[in-house]
Protein backbone atom coordinates (compact mmCIF):
# COMPACT_ATOMS: atom_id res chain seq x y z
CA UNK A 1 0.00 0.00 0.00
CA UNK A 2 1.52 3.21 -0.65
CA UNK A 3 0.21 6.53 1.23
CA UNK A 4 0.54 9.89 -0.17
CA UNK A 5 0.29 13.08 1.22
CA UNK A 6 -0.86 15.92 -0.99
CA UNK A 7 -0.90 19.90 -0.69
CA UNK A 8 -3.04 21.73 -3.11
CA UNK A 9 -0.56 24.99 -3.08
CA UNK A 10 -2.36 26.71 -5.32
CA UNK A 11 -5.85 26.15 -7.00
CA UNK A 12 -3.88 24.63 -10.23
CA UNK A 13 -0.53 23.35 -8.54
CA UNK A 14 0.01 20.47 -5.91
CA UNK A 15 2.82 18.83 -4.09
CA UNK A 16 2.54 14.91 -3.25
CA UNK A 17 5.23 13.03 -0.96
CA UNK A 18 4.71 9.63 -0.16
CA UNK A 19 4.55 8.74 3.51
CA UNK A 20 6.38 6.09 5.59
CA UNK A 21 4.47 6.88 8.75
CA UNK A 22 1.69 9.21 10.06
CA UNK A 23 3.84 10.39 13.90
CA UNK A 24 1.12 12.62 15.23
CA UNK A 25 -2.01 13.97 14.34
CA UNK A 26 -4.31 16.68 16.88
CA UNK A 27 -6.84 19.19 16.76
CA UNK A 28 -5.81 22.33 18.48
CA UNK A 29 -7.96 24.93 19.64
CA UNK A 30 -6.67 27.08 16.58
CA UNK A 31 -5.70 24.17 14.20
CA UNK A 32 -4.94 20.80 12.67
CA UNK A 33 -1.48 20.21 13.65
CA UNK A 34 0.38 16.82 11.79
CA UNK A 35 3.83 15.59 12.12
CA UNK A 36 4.58 12.68 9.01
CA UNK A 37 7.42 10.47 7.93
CA UNK A 38 8.15 11.01 4.51
CA UNK A 39 10.57 9.10 1.64
CA UNK A 40 11.64 12.01 0.16
CA UNK A 41 12.42 14.78 2.48
CA UNK A 42 11.97 13.56 5.92
CA UNK A 43 9.63 14.63 8.68
CA UNK A 44 7.15 16.53 7.74
CA UNK A 45 5.38 19.22 9.64
CA UNK A 46 1.85 20.17 8.32
CA UNK A 47 -1.40 22.35 9.82
CA UNK A 48 -4.17 22.93 8.29
CA UNK A 49 -3.55 20.36 5.21
CA UNK A 50 -0.13 22.89 4.51
CA UNK A 51 3.04 21.99 4.76
CA UNK A 52 4.87 24.33 7.17
CA UNK A 53 8.36 22.58 7.25
CA UNK A 54 9.95 19.58 6.05
CA UNK A 55 13.69 17.81 7.95
CA UNK A 56 15.34 18.09 4.86
CA UNK A 57 14.92 21.51 3.73
CA UNK A 58 13.90 23.58 6.85
CA UNK A 59 17.57 24.60 7.16
CA UNK A 60 17.36 27.07 3.83
CA UNK A 61 14.07 28.56 5.36
CA UNK A 62 15.54 28.84 9.01
CA UNK A 63 19.07 30.13 7.99
CA UNK A 64 17.92 32.74 5.33
CA UNK A 65 15.07 34.22 7.40
CA UNK A 66 17.25 34.30 10.98
CA UNK A 67 21.08 35.00 9.71
CA UNK A 68 20.76 37.42 6.64
CA UNK A 69 18.58 39.93 8.76
CA UNK A 70 21.00 39.60 11.77
CA UNK A 71 24.36 39.93 9.63
CA UNK A 72 22.86 43.11 7.99
CA UNK A 73 22.46 44.46 11.76
CA UNK A 74 25.63 43.26 12.92
CA UNK A 75 25.16 43.52 17.43
CA UNK A 76 21.62 42.52 17.72
CA UNK A 77 21.11 41.98 21.04
CA UNK A 78 16.72 41.57 21.54
CA UNK A 79 14.99 39.83 18.97
CA UNK A 80 11.35 38.71 18.56
CA UNK A 81 9.83 35.91 16.61
CA UNK A 82 6.09 36.56 15.77
CA UNK A 83 5.13 32.85 14.93
CA UNK A 84 7.58 30.35 14.23
CA UNK A 85 6.44 27.66 16.73
CA UNK A 86 8.76 25.06 15.54
CA UNK A 87 11.77 26.71 16.53
CA UNK A 88 14.09 26.85 13.85
CA UNK A 89 14.15 30.16 13.58
CA UNK A 90 15.42 30.68 17.44
CA UNK A 91 17.79 27.86 16.87
CA UNK A 92 19.29 29.93 14.18
CA UNK A 93 19.03 33.44 16.09
CA UNK A 94 20.31 31.53 18.89
CA UNK A 95 23.86 31.02 17.16
CA UNK A 96 24.78 34.38 17.51
CA UNK A 97 26.78 35.91 20.62
CA UNK A 98 25.20 39.18 20.62
CA UNK A 99 21.89 38.15 20.99
CA UNK A 100 20.75 38.19 24.98
CA UNK A 101 16.95 37.96 24.11
CA UNK A 102 14.77 36.13 21.61
CA UNK A 103 11.17 36.27 22.35
CA UNK A 104 8.68 33.89 20.43
CA UNK A 105 5.39 35.17 20.06
CA UNK A 106 3.25 32.20 18.95
CA UNK A 107 -0.48 31.71 18.87
CA UNK A 108 -0.63 28.17 19.43
CA UNK A 109 0.84 26.33 22.08
CA UNK A 110 0.28 22.98 20.61
CA UNK A 111 2.48 24.15 18.10
CA UNK A 112 5.58 23.99 19.80
CA UNK A 113 4.40 21.17 22.07
CA UNK A 114 4.32 18.93 18.83
CA UNK A 115 7.57 20.35 17.63
CA UNK A 116 9.73 19.62 20.61
CA UNK A 117 8.17 16.26 20.53
CA UNK A 118 8.41 15.10 16.92
CA UNK A 119 10.83 17.81 15.78
CA UNK A 120 13.64 17.95 18.45
CA UNK A 121 16.35 18.96 15.38
CA UNK A 122 13.88 21.75 14.75
CA UNK A 123 12.57 23.02 18.21
CA UNK A 124 15.69 22.20 20.24
CA UNK A 125 16.63 26.00 20.94
CA UNK A 126 13.25 26.66 22.05
CA UNK A 127 14.72 25.62 26.14
CA UNK A 128 17.66 27.76 25.79
CA UNK A 129 17.82 30.40 29.02
CA UNK A 130 17.61 33.39 26.24
CA UNK A 131 14.30 32.46 24.81
CA UNK A 132 11.21 34.18 26.18
CA UNK A 133 7.87 32.01 24.96
CA UNK A 134 4.47 34.00 25.19
CA UNK A 135 1.19 32.43 23.74
CA UNK A 136 -0.82 34.39 22.24
CA UNK A 137 -2.15 36.98 19.93
CA UNK A 138 1.29 38.06 18.93
CA UNK A 139 0.14 41.27 17.93
CA UNK A 140 -1.44 42.88 20.70
CA UNK A 141 1.86 41.53 22.19
CA UNK A 142 4.48 43.38 20.38
CA UNK A 143 2.35 46.55 20.45
CA UNK A 144 3.50 46.26 23.65
CA UNK A 145 7.09 47.24 23.05
CA UNK A 146 8.33 50.34 22.58
CA UNK A 147 12.21 51.35 20.96
CA UNK A 148 13.11 47.55 21.99
CA UNK A 149 13.82 45.11 19.47
CA UNK A 150 16.69 45.37 17.02
CA UNK A 151 15.51 42.84 14.93
CA UNK A 152 11.73 41.63 14.54
CA UNK A 153 10.79 38.49 12.73
CA UNK A 154 7.74 37.93 10.84
CA UNK A 155 8.13 33.77 10.91
CA UNK A 156 3.63 33.35 9.60
CA UNK A 157 1.67 31.33 7.85
CA UNK A 158 0.05 32.08 4.57
CA UNK A 159 -2.05 35.64 4.24
CA UNK A 160 -5.05 33.91 4.73
CA UNK A 161 -6.99 32.95 8.12
CA UNK A 162 -5.15 33.77 11.58
CA UNK A 163 -1.89 35.27 9.30
CA UNK A 164 -3.83 37.64 7.41
CA UNK A 165 -3.21 40.58 9.80
CA UNK A 166 0.54 39.83 9.42
CA UNK A 167 -0.29 41.15 5.84
CA UNK A 168 -1.71 44.91 7.12
CA UNK A 169 0.06 48.21 7.31
CA UNK A 170 -1.64 48.60 11.08
CA UNK A 171 1.08 45.39 11.98
CA UNK A 172 3.71 46.88 10.51
CA UNK A 173 3.26 50.04 12.01
CA UNK A 174 3.07 48.28 15.48
CA UNK A 175 6.88 46.38 14.46
CA UNK A 176 7.92 49.72 13.47
CA UNK A 177 7.82 50.93 16.94
CA UNK A 178 8.70 48.19 18.45
CA UNK A 179 12.45 48.62 17.12
CA UNK A 180 15.42 50.60 18.63
CA UNK A 181 16.81 52.88 16.56
CA UNK A 182 18.84 50.85 13.64
CA UNK A 183 16.52 48.22 14.03
CA UNK A 184 14.92 45.99 11.01
CA UNK A 185 12.54 43.61 10.55
CA UNK A 186 11.71 40.45 7.88
CA UNK A 187 9.14 38.96 6.67
CA UNK A 188 8.66 36.05 4.74
CA UNK A 189 6.69 36.53 1.78
CA UNK A 190 5.93 33.90 -0.75
CA UNK A 191 7.06 32.69 -4.27
CA UNK A 192 7.93 35.20 -7.54
CA UNK A 193 6.52 32.54 -9.44
CA UNK A 194 3.30 31.78 -7.82
CA UNK A 195 2.39 35.06 -5.48
CA UNK A 196 3.58 38.12 -7.48
CA UNK A 197 0.38 40.59 -6.59
CA UNK A 198 1.03 39.32 -2.94
CA UNK A 199 4.71 39.91 -2.93
CA UNK A 200 3.82 43.73 -4.84
CA UNK A 201 1.61 44.67 -2.22
CA UNK A 202 3.69 43.04 1.15
CA UNK A 203 6.79 45.43 -0.37
CA UNK A 204 4.38 48.40 -0.44
CA UNK A 205 3.17 48.06 3.12
CA UNK A 206 6.52 47.30 4.85
CA UNK A 207 7.83 50.52 2.80
CA UNK A 208 4.95 52.39 4.08
CA UNK A 209 6.09 51.65 7.52
CA UNK A 210 9.89 51.77 7.17
CA UNK A 211 12.06 54.07 5.06
CA UNK A 212 14.15 51.29 3.08
CA UNK A 213 13.21 47.50 1.93
CA UNK A 214 15.34 44.67 0.62
CA UNK A 215 13.76 41.53 -1.00
CA UNK A 216 15.60 38.25 -1.34
CA UNK A 217 15.33 34.86 -2.13
CA UNK A 218 16.02 31.01 -0.90
CA UNK A 219 15.28 27.35 -2.42
CA UNK A 220 12.76 25.62 -0.59
CA UNK A 221 11.88 22.83 -2.39
CA UNK A 222 8.20 21.59 -0.64
CA UNK A 223 6.87 25.50 -0.83
CA UNK A 224 4.82 26.64 -3.99
CA UNK A 225 7.75 26.92 -6.78
CA UNK A 226 10.38 25.91 -4.81
CA UNK A 227 11.52 29.46 -5.12
CA UNK A 228 11.02 31.88 -1.99
CA UNK A 229 10.91 35.53 -1.05
CA UNK A 230 11.51 37.29 1.84
CA UNK A 231 11.02 41.33 2.60
CA UNK A 232 13.40 43.71 4.93
CA UNK A 233 11.97 46.24 6.52
CA UNK A 234 14.62 48.43 7.76
CA UNK A 235 15.02 52.09 9.80
CA UNK A 236 19.01 52.23 8.95
CA UNK A 237 20.62 48.75 8.37
CA UNK A 238 21.38 47.87 4.37
CA UNK A 239 22.38 44.06 3.67
CA UNK A 240 24.14 45.22 0.63
CA UNK A 241 26.07 46.71 3.30
CA UNK A 242 26.97 43.93 5.44
CA UNK A 243 30.57 43.01 6.71
CA UNK A 244 31.08 39.89 4.45
CA UNK A 245 34.31 39.49 6.04
CA UNK A 246 32.90 39.26 9.28
CA UNK A 247 30.20 36.47 8.35
CA UNK A 248 32.43 34.39 6.93
CA UNK A 249 34.35 34.73 9.84
CA UNK A 250 31.38 33.88 12.51
CA UNK A 251 29.91 31.09 10.35
CA UNK A 252 33.22 29.27 9.42
CA UNK A 253 32.33 27.26 12.97
CA UNK A 254 28.57 27.01 12.28
CA UNK A 255 27.35 23.78 10.77
CA UNK A 256 25.10 25.83 8.33
CA UNK A 257 24.24 24.52 5.19
CA UNK A 258 22.78 26.85 3.32
CA UNK A 259 23.81 30.89 4.47
CA UNK A 260 27.20 31.93 3.91
CA UNK A 261 29.30 35.10 2.96
CA UNK A 262 28.44 33.98 -0.63
CA UNK A 263 25.00 33.41 -0.47
CA UNK A 264 24.25 36.39 1.56
CA UNK A 265 25.28 38.54 -1.60
CA UNK A 266 23.59 35.96 -4.62
CA UNK A 267 20.12 35.76 -2.36
CA UNK A 268 20.23 39.69 -2.94
CA UNK A 269 20.93 39.26 -6.13
CA UNK A 270 17.04 39.51 -7.75
CA UNK A 271 16.65 38.16 -11.48
CA UNK A 272 14.68 40.49 -13.93
CA UNK A 273 11.86 38.71 -13.46
CA UNK A 274 11.36 39.45 -9.81
CA UNK A 275 12.89 43.11 -10.03
CA UNK A 276 9.57 43.52 -12.81
CA UNK A 277 7.66 42.55 -9.62
CA UNK A 278 8.12 45.65 -8.41
CA UNK A 279 7.62 48.05 -11.20
CA UNK B 1 -14.52 18.29 -14.24
CA UNK B 2 -10.82 18.77 -13.44
CA UNK B 3 -8.26 17.31 -15.24
CA UNK B 4 -4.57 17.37 -13.53
CA UNK B 5 -1.50 15.78 -14.57
CA UNK B 6 0.64 14.10 -12.53
CA UNK B 7 4.79 13.39 -12.96
CA UNK B 8 6.43 10.85 -10.81
CA UNK B 9 9.29 12.68 -10.25
CA UNK B 10 10.94 10.36 -7.72
CA UNK B 11 9.17 7.37 -6.46
CA UNK B 12 8.45 8.93 -3.51
CA UNK B 13 7.76 12.79 -5.07
CA UNK B 14 5.22 14.28 -7.31
CA UNK B 15 4.05 17.39 -8.89
CA UNK B 16 0.66 18.37 -10.37
CA UNK B 17 -0.66 20.43 -12.60
CA UNK B 18 -4.52 21.19 -13.40
CA UNK B 19 -5.26 21.25 -16.99
CA UNK B 20 -7.06 23.35 -19.15
CA UNK B 21 -6.62 21.36 -22.57
CA UNK B 22 -5.15 19.05 -24.44
CA UNK B 23 -3.50 20.93 -27.12
CA UNK B 24 -1.34 17.56 -29.06
CA UNK B 25 -0.51 13.73 -28.02
CA UNK B 26 1.46 11.81 -30.32
CA UNK B 27 3.55 8.76 -30.40
CA UNK B 28 6.69 9.34 -32.48
CA UNK B 29 9.43 6.82 -33.42
CA UNK B 30 11.46 7.03 -29.88
CA UNK B 31 8.72 8.41 -27.41
CA UNK B 32 5.07 9.99 -26.74
CA UNK B 33 5.31 13.73 -26.82
CA UNK B 34 2.57 15.64 -25.76
CA UNK B 35 1.64 19.57 -25.16
CA UNK B 36 -0.70 20.32 -22.65
CA UNK B 37 -2.29 24.09 -21.51
CA UNK B 38 -2.14 24.18 -17.56
CA UNK B 39 -3.68 26.65 -15.75
CA UNK B 40 -0.76 27.51 -13.13
CA UNK B 41 2.23 27.64 -15.58
CA UNK B 42 0.70 28.05 -19.43
CA UNK B 43 1.88 25.65 -21.99
CA UNK B 44 3.28 22.13 -20.94
CA UNK B 45 6.07 19.91 -23.03
CA UNK B 46 5.58 16.28 -21.83
CA UNK B 47 7.45 13.17 -23.16
CA UNK B 48 7.27 10.20 -22.28
CA UNK B 49 5.52 11.34 -19.20
CA UNK B 50 8.36 14.03 -17.63
CA UNK B 51 8.31 17.35 -17.71
CA UNK B 52 10.52 19.17 -20.13
CA UNK B 53 9.51 22.61 -19.99
CA UNK B 54 6.37 25.04 -19.19
CA UNK B 55 6.27 28.47 -20.75
CA UNK B 56 5.89 29.83 -17.32
CA UNK B 57 9.33 28.47 -15.93
CA UNK B 58 11.53 27.52 -19.31
CA UNK B 59 13.40 31.12 -19.60
CA UNK B 60 15.34 30.37 -16.37
CA UNK B 61 16.54 27.07 -17.74
CA UNK B 62 17.30 28.38 -21.42
CA UNK B 63 18.79 31.67 -20.15
CA UNK B 64 21.04 29.63 -17.84
CA UNK B 65 22.15 27.05 -19.95
CA UNK B 66 23.06 29.62 -22.49
CA UNK B 67 24.41 32.59 -21.53
CA UNK B 68 26.60 31.51 -18.36
CA UNK B 69 28.93 29.44 -20.75
CA UNK B 70 28.52 32.13 -23.63
CA UNK B 71 29.78 35.06 -21.73
CA UNK B 72 32.30 32.82 -19.90
CA UNK B 73 33.74 32.73 -23.30
CA UNK B 74 33.39 36.08 -24.24
CA UNK B 75 33.57 35.19 -28.21
CA UNK B 76 31.43 31.99 -29.27
CA UNK B 77 31.32 31.46 -32.99
CA UNK B 78 30.29 27.74 -33.15
CA UNK B 79 27.90 26.24 -31.08
CA UNK B 80 26.53 22.96 -30.76
CA UNK B 81 23.24 22.20 -28.96
CA UNK B 82 23.00 18.08 -28.32
CA UNK B 83 19.22 17.28 -27.60
CA UNK B 84 17.92 20.75 -26.94
CA UNK B 85 14.64 19.82 -29.60
CA UNK B 86 12.36 22.54 -28.10
CA UNK B 87 14.97 25.00 -29.50
CA UNK B 88 14.94 27.10 -26.13
CA UNK B 89 18.71 26.78 -25.93
CA UNK B 90 19.24 27.93 -29.85
CA UNK B 91 16.91 31.04 -29.52
CA UNK B 92 18.94 32.21 -26.36
CA UNK B 93 22.14 31.35 -27.49
CA UNK B 94 21.44 33.28 -30.65
CA UNK B 95 21.09 36.53 -28.93
CA UNK B 96 25.00 36.59 -29.26
CA UNK B 97 26.22 38.57 -32.17
CA UNK B 98 29.72 36.52 -32.09
CA UNK B 99 27.85 33.53 -32.91
CA UNK B 100 28.05 32.25 -36.61
CA UNK B 101 27.15 28.81 -36.36
CA UNK B 102 24.50 26.93 -33.86
CA UNK B 103 24.22 23.42 -34.85
CA UNK B 104 21.03 21.56 -33.41
CA UNK B 105 21.44 17.67 -32.73
CA UNK B 106 18.39 16.21 -31.66
CA UNK B 107 17.49 12.28 -31.98
CA UNK B 108 13.77 12.98 -32.77
CA UNK B 109 12.85 15.17 -35.20
CA UNK B 110 9.17 15.02 -34.00
CA UNK B 111 10.08 17.05 -30.79
CA UNK B 112 11.35 19.87 -32.83
CA UNK B 113 7.98 19.96 -35.58
CA UNK B 114 5.50 19.61 -32.58
CA UNK B 115 7.63 22.43 -30.57
CA UNK B 116 7.87 24.76 -33.80
CA UNK B 117 3.76 23.97 -34.21
CA UNK B 118 2.18 24.60 -30.23
CA UNK B 119 5.26 26.29 -28.91
CA UNK B 120 6.58 28.76 -31.09
CA UNK B 121 8.13 31.54 -28.57
CA UNK B 122 10.11 28.73 -27.56
CA UNK B 123 11.05 27.05 -30.97
CA UNK B 124 11.04 30.44 -33.07
CA UNK B 125 15.02 30.76 -33.14
CA UNK B 126 15.12 27.24 -35.37
CA UNK B 127 14.37 28.56 -38.42
CA UNK B 128 17.47 31.56 -37.98
CA UNK B 129 19.96 30.88 -40.88
CA UNK B 130 22.94 30.69 -38.47
CA UNK B 131 21.21 27.01 -37.50
CA UNK B 132 21.84 23.68 -38.67
CA UNK B 133 19.66 21.13 -37.28
CA UNK B 134 20.50 17.53 -37.92
CA UNK B 135 18.63 14.86 -36.50
CA UNK B 136 19.78 11.34 -35.22
CA UNK B 137 22.77 10.01 -32.93
CA UNK B 138 23.94 12.87 -31.75
CA UNK B 139 27.14 11.02 -30.04
CA UNK B 140 28.28 9.64 -33.83
CA UNK B 141 27.53 13.21 -35.26
CA UNK B 142 30.09 14.65 -32.29
CA UNK B 143 32.38 12.59 -32.85
CA UNK B 144 32.94 13.52 -36.30
CA UNK B 145 33.78 16.96 -35.22
CA UNK B 146 37.35 17.89 -34.19
CA UNK B 147 38.51 21.27 -32.90
CA UNK B 148 35.87 22.88 -34.18
CA UNK B 149 33.42 23.94 -32.00
CA UNK B 150 33.38 26.98 -29.03
CA UNK B 151 30.83 25.53 -26.90
CA UNK B 152 28.51 22.71 -26.46
CA UNK B 153 25.46 22.13 -24.83
CA UNK B 154 24.27 19.05 -23.50
CA UNK B 155 20.64 19.91 -23.27
CA UNK B 156 19.81 16.69 -22.48
CA UNK B 157 16.50 14.62 -20.67
CA UNK B 158 16.94 12.38 -17.92
CA UNK B 159 20.22 10.22 -17.55
CA UNK B 160 17.81 6.76 -18.26
CA UNK B 161 16.71 5.70 -21.61
CA UNK B 162 18.32 7.51 -24.96
CA UNK B 163 20.08 10.28 -22.53
CA UNK B 164 21.99 7.55 -20.35
CA UNK B 165 24.66 7.62 -22.41
CA UNK B 166 25.10 11.58 -22.24
CA UNK B 167 26.48 10.72 -18.42
CA UNK B 168 29.33 9.02 -19.59
CA UNK B 169 33.05 9.45 -19.78
CA UNK B 170 33.34 8.72 -23.05
CA UNK B 171 30.40 10.96 -24.57
CA UNK B 172 32.44 13.81 -22.49
CA UNK B 173 35.71 12.97 -23.97
CA UNK B 174 34.13 13.07 -27.81
CA UNK B 175 32.75 16.73 -26.48
CA UNK B 176 36.28 17.74 -25.35
CA UNK B 177 37.62 16.84 -28.95
CA UNK B 178 35.32 18.40 -30.34
CA UNK B 179 36.47 21.47 -28.70
CA UNK B 180 38.61 24.51 -30.19
CA UNK B 181 40.87 25.48 -27.75
CA UNK B 182 39.61 27.54 -24.93
CA UNK B 183 36.40 26.15 -25.82
CA UNK B 184 33.75 24.56 -23.09
CA UNK B 185 31.04 22.42 -22.67
CA UNK B 186 28.28 22.81 -20.54
CA UNK B 187 25.60 20.09 -19.06
CA UNK B 188 22.11 20.18 -17.50
CA UNK B 189 22.51 17.96 -14.05
CA UNK B 190 19.61 17.69 -12.30
CA UNK B 191 19.07 18.86 -8.68
CA UNK B 192 21.33 18.82 -5.26
CA UNK B 193 18.16 18.14 -3.08
CA UNK B 194 16.71 14.94 -5.09
CA UNK B 195 20.15 13.59 -7.48
CA UNK B 196 23.38 13.98 -5.34
CA UNK B 197 24.93 11.23 -6.37
CA UNK B 198 24.09 11.59 -9.95
CA UNK B 199 25.40 15.17 -9.19
CA UNK B 200 28.78 14.26 -8.12
CA UNK B 201 29.62 11.39 -10.85
CA UNK B 202 29.09 13.53 -13.57
CA UNK B 203 31.41 16.25 -11.86
CA UNK B 204 33.84 13.52 -11.82
CA UNK B 205 32.84 12.08 -15.25
CA UNK B 206 33.36 15.75 -16.54
CA UNK B 207 36.19 16.49 -14.43
CA UNK B 208 38.24 13.51 -16.27
CA UNK B 209 37.55 14.48 -19.71
CA UNK B 210 38.29 18.41 -18.67
CA UNK B 211 40.80 20.29 -16.73
CA UNK B 212 38.56 22.75 -15.02
CA UNK B 213 34.66 21.77 -13.93
CA UNK B 214 32.30 24.51 -12.72
CA UNK B 215 28.98 24.08 -11.00
CA UNK B 216 25.94 26.90 -11.27
CA UNK B 217 22.47 26.70 -9.92
CA UNK B 218 18.97 28.18 -10.93
CA UNK B 219 15.21 27.95 -9.60
CA UNK B 220 12.93 26.04 -12.22
CA UNK B 221 10.10 25.13 -10.22
CA UNK B 222 8.81 22.45 -12.65
CA UNK B 223 12.01 20.84 -12.43
CA UNK B 224 12.04 18.17 -8.88
CA UNK B 225 13.17 20.13 -5.81
CA UNK B 226 13.09 23.45 -7.82
CA UNK B 227 17.05 24.11 -7.92
CA UNK B 228 18.63 22.83 -10.92
CA UNK B 229 22.50 22.08 -11.06
CA UNK B 230 24.69 23.50 -14.72
CA UNK B 231 27.91 21.82 -15.01
CA UNK B 232 30.72 23.49 -17.40
CA UNK B 233 33.86 21.58 -18.13
CA UNK B 234 36.13 23.68 -19.68
CA UNK B 235 39.99 23.60 -21.14
CA UNK B 236 40.55 27.37 -20.38
CA UNK B 237 37.79 30.06 -19.73
CA UNK B 238 36.16 30.31 -15.76
CA UNK B 239 32.89 31.34 -15.33
CA UNK B 240 34.21 33.57 -12.20
CA UNK B 241 36.40 35.49 -14.18
CA UNK B 242 33.45 36.51 -16.71
CA UNK B 243 33.60 40.27 -17.66
CA UNK B 244 30.33 41.58 -15.62
CA UNK B 245 30.61 45.01 -17.00
CA UNK B 246 30.33 43.19 -20.74
CA UNK B 247 27.59 41.16 -19.43
CA UNK B 248 25.38 44.29 -18.31
CA UNK B 249 26.04 46.16 -21.38
CA UNK B 250 25.49 43.35 -23.69
CA UNK B 251 21.79 42.42 -21.83
CA UNK B 252 21.00 45.68 -21.58
CA UNK B 253 18.44 45.62 -24.60
CA UNK B 254 18.05 41.96 -24.55
CA UNK B 255 14.41 40.53 -22.71
CA UNK B 256 16.03 37.96 -20.46
CA UNK B 257 13.79 37.58 -17.34
CA UNK B 258 16.90 35.49 -15.48
CA UNK B 259 20.11 35.93 -16.34
CA UNK B 260 22.02 38.90 -15.51
CA UNK B 261 25.31 40.12 -14.87
CA UNK B 262 24.33 39.62 -10.98
CA UNK B 263 22.77 36.46 -11.48
CA UNK B 264 25.60 35.60 -13.46
CA UNK B 265 27.84 35.97 -9.92
CA UNK B 266 24.78 34.49 -7.85
CA UNK B 267 24.25 31.51 -9.94
CA UNK B 268 27.85 30.47 -8.94
CA UNK B 269 27.44 31.16 -5.08
CA UNK B 270 27.37 27.40 -4.02
CA UNK B 271 25.47 26.68 -0.55
CA UNK B 272 27.69 24.91 1.71
CA UNK B 273 25.30 21.72 1.22
CA UNK B 274 26.01 21.97 -2.08
CA UNK B 275 29.55 21.98 -1.98
CA UNK B 276 29.33 18.98 0.58
CA UNK B 277 28.01 17.10 -2.70
CA UNK B 278 31.59 17.66 -3.92
CA UNK B 279 33.84 16.76 -0.55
Amino acid sequence: MELWFTERQTKSLAISMRVRQNLHRERSPYQEIAVLETEQYGKLLVIDDAVMLTTADEFVYHELIAHLPMFTHGNVERAAVIGGGDGGTIRELLRHRSLQEAYLLELDERVVRVCQEYLPEVASGLSDARVRMEFGDGIKRIAEFESYFDLVVVDSTEPVGPGEVLFSREFYDLVRRSLRPGGLMVAQTESPFVNRQLMAQTREIIGGAFPETYVYLGSIPTYPSGLWSFTIGSAGPDPRQADLAAIAKMTADWPLRYYSAQVHSAALSLPPFVQEIYR
